[in-house]
């Protein structure tokens, strides 16, 4: 029998397994990847990495929600710290301007990869969309936050800014990936959002 | 021996290959897709097909290509017999509204997923990245026939231009893609990019 390992070993050897997986699929895409893969990065025996994950997808979807938790983890705090909600929406911008020179090393293309290839997928899909959903929950609890202080004075409706906020920085994002973030001067186009979003939330004048 | 036929037949018969083969894309994606699939789907000998072309991939560039021709054809129509190079942007953006309705059952899914799968594959990036260059260079054509107007005084640069107005499209379709175009308010998005464009280009009053 193996000895009893305590609940933080336990978690300190998924965040391992989650580590070596996120490098698995940096580096091969979600497709391609194995179970066998992520064993070998993990330097785990394989009935270890079992213990925790049936499937890659598994494996996957977890990797998501950690990131997912991070994000809104981050954004709460913006929220809080920020001296307005529009900094904290000009911070949001500058966090993506980073993101995206590192973005052809990063989980991007097998994220993108996994909700293609789920796009036929029932379930998959219907997760894709309550994901989507809570990304724009995030957003629009920024916006609300603005609102509620006074700051911003949209004419659209909430919802829909907060998708076009979203909408353009995926396409400013997909494009980097595919063609590279110099190329698609990823950087200068972020740039070019914020008059934009100004607008769109009517941000008042000794805000913005 | 086979009975010699016209370039015309010749070049129905290539058409009919095409037709089929995208009806298998739109249906299964690209990576599910096979030979055998487009065969049946066309309702030919396979040794027909064979004579046109040799894999599935030469059939799929060879569907980018057509659409590609008729993109460059439409827009220099567009451009020709438009009031103004604004009109011919409203008209390629109301275009874009229905195609968002049908693109659930269009070849865009599968163009995600060929580039996606291509991303690491050297020669298929360099094809990605070359047609990312076409696409802009329409845009950069319609930009800049209208700065020879006098109807654009854009402050950013043409190309950043160009880029910023495929990049917001793209993103647009990409979740309409992913969560439906209701979901997404893919019409609605489209529509909140009017007046964006008009001060991004720097429209004129008397044009916009």
């Amino acid at each position: 029998m193996s000895p009893k390992i305590s609940d933080e070993v336990k978690e300190q050897r998924r965040q391992q397994i989650l580590l070596a997986a996120e490098q698995v699929f940096i580096r091969t895409g979600y497709e391609l990847a194995t179970m066998k893969n992520i064993v070998e990065e993990a330097d785990m025996s394989r009935g270890w990495i079992y213990l925790y994950f049936q499937t890659k997808e598994e494996i996957f979807e977890a990797l998501i929600a950690k990131y997912e938790q991070e994000n809104e983890r981050m954004l709460g705090e913006l929220i809080a710290c920020s001296p307005s909600s529009w900094a904290a929406l000009e911070t949001l911008l500058t966090e993506q301007k980073k993101d995206m020179t590192t973005i052809e090393n990063s989980l991007a293309s097998a994220y993108y990869e996994y909700f293609l290839s789920g796009y036929r997928d029932k379930d998959r899909r219907i997760r894709l969309i309550r994901r989507y959903e809570t990304g724009l929950s995030y957003v629009i609890r920024l916006i609300e936050s603005g609102i509620a202080k006074g700051e911003f004075s949209p004419t659209l409706h909430t919802g829909l800014i907060a998708k076009i906020i979203t909408s353009h920085l995926e396409g400013i994002m997909s494009l980097a990936m595919a063609v590279g973030a110099e190329q698609a001067e990823a950087s200068a186009q972020i740039d070019a959002l914020i008059p934009y979003f100004k607008i769109l939330l009517g941000v008042s004048e000794d805000t913005g």
